[in-house]
């Protein structure tokens, strides 16, 4: 038995300028931006959801702006299995997490859990 | 004054399987379909999220899939002048909800209040 809920969704932005893309979002949503160890570093600005909320994040990226989404899970190669025999396609295995292509067309990943809920929200698939 | 916050996201699914498409993100999601009052008249289906999350829904699109989010305001006007400020771009007027482009690229909609939480959880901007 493995568990798995969708974690969240990533605003992907094209370019090198990931402090403006995010500020723009932080603003339009109105969720703060939270505050990275070196942003100079990181590719990705987290916005604060409540705790029982997705995530949201805003990630710098090469190909053309998109929003995708992750799904978290305790078991990546059983919940890749899984949404194989949904349909999906495994793409390509980056440090730690897949990306895949979902039967109508949009990628998203799976990812390990990150949201404070995992253990009591997410779903057990056996 | 006028509030705002962000209502959820939409899988837009290019295609005429509304039915198929929201059957793989409702088991890939784990997130039941909601019941509709005519599914064949329908362009999109609601995924169940509990109250405090955003919304999540299906939706037949004649244009590449895609993943989009709304934000959700008291007043659209106020609401579009705002992000207009912020740098995004008004595209078209849909029967009662706005279609707008980030600076970042993306699209998005800025629509009626939907989430049960609007009043307490939308930011107030005056």
């Amino acid at each position: 038995m493995h568990k798995s809920q969708l974690a969240g969704f990533i605003i992907d932005c094209q370019g090198d300028d990931l402090d403006s893309a995010a500020t723009f979002w932080s603003q339009a949503l109105g969720l703060e931006k939270q505050a990275a160890d070196d942003p100079a570093e990181s590719d990705y600005v987290l916005l604060n959801t409540r705790p029982e909320e997705v995530h949201i994040e805003v990630q710098r990226v090469d190909h053309p702006s998109r929003v995708h989404l992750d799904i978290e899970t305790d078991d990546i190669e059983a919940e890749v299995a899984r949404l194989e025999r949904l349909g999906a396609k495994r793409l390509s295995d980056i440090r730690g997490w897949v990306v895949m292509e979902a039967p109508t067309g949009q990628r998203f990943c799976v990812v390990k859990p990150a949201r404070a809920n995992f253990e009591e929200t997410a779903n057990a698939w056996s």
